[in-house]
């Protein structure tokens, strides 16, 4: 293996979800970042049928973690990023069953980015819990069309959040089940 | 930036839909570090729901093709894994709307492994379309409760496969829509 691959490979086994940060802010540069990776994720019959909304602004990440039961780490985080589907371009591409994945993917690549630019990141689920979507839509002004998928809080570690560990050869079959 | 985080940023960002393979087989080693990664991706309340099913042989390789109209590089692949939701693990989490997120992420940290490992792969969907899941699901002779969601051909890069530039600033907005 060459480096490359063992740095890649130890920060996917790295990755985990942080929910406790330092309350230090996110530059909108490392945002930016973080938006590549995610714009960057693959996307069925590559439509990329994706938008994004990235928060800074206390009062604003606030009153989304106020409406989110379990997403209440918006109070110490510096920033956080919707995923969005965005159905203008999902109904041109007739694909309107899989952008629900290509969002995932990006929140995926989102995370793994964070991850790699030691910052911490969870992946808050919006969709299919439609109180939820509605109090993103609302709060963030989301046009008709543009539908909440996740919700990533993003921080500076606060430590203390660790990796698990959840391979389990059992899970693996070969050639058949 | 550390080297680290370049490695990892530059990874996602060359990550591509490789479809053209030159026929060489892929280790079980490399496919156990794929499915490493896998394992690896975040899912709902952790309830990790996911199996996989990992194929090597030709027979196999080219059956799985011939069912399905969108996934004939197959038959030149190495190899592929088809990710899979549990609905004997999801039914207890009682989150059964969600494991589709979850096989997204492993999905795409497969994609990613591979790109870092300098092997090709490419992310095929099989749910939600029924005719493929049960193509899969005969051939790979699944158990009730356990059902496809993609399946990821894996092989040695022909060359020629590009990765795409989708970044597009105005798919952005800061603080609010």
């Amino acid at each position: 293996m060459t480096d490359t691959t063992t740095v890649v490979l130890d920060t996917i086994m790295s990755r985990k979800s942080v929910r406790n940060y330092t309350g230090e802010p996110v530059t909108k540069a490392c945002l930016l970042a973080l938006l590549k990776a995610g714009m960057a994720a693959p996307s069925a019959r590559n439509r990329q049928p994706l938008a994004f909304v990235a928060v800074t602004e206390r009062n604003i990440l606030n009153a989304l973690g106020e409406g989110l039961p379990f997403t209440k780490m918006l109070f110490k985080a510096g920033a956080c990023i919707v995923v969005c589907g965005d159905s203008s371009v999902e109904l041109q591409a007739g694909a309107t069953d899989l952008w629900h994945q290509d969002a995932a993917a990006a929140t995926e690549n989102i995370l793994l980015a964070a991850e790699a630019m030691r910052l911490g990141a969870v992946w808050s689920a919006l969709f299919p819990m439609s109180e939820r979507e509605d109090h993103v839509r609302k709060l963030l002004k989301l046009p008709a069309g543009v539908d909440p998928f996740s919700i990533i809080p993003v921080g500076h570690p606060a430590g203390g959040d660790l990796p698990k560990d959840k391979f389990k050869g059992e899970k693996i079959h070969w050639e058949v089940w």
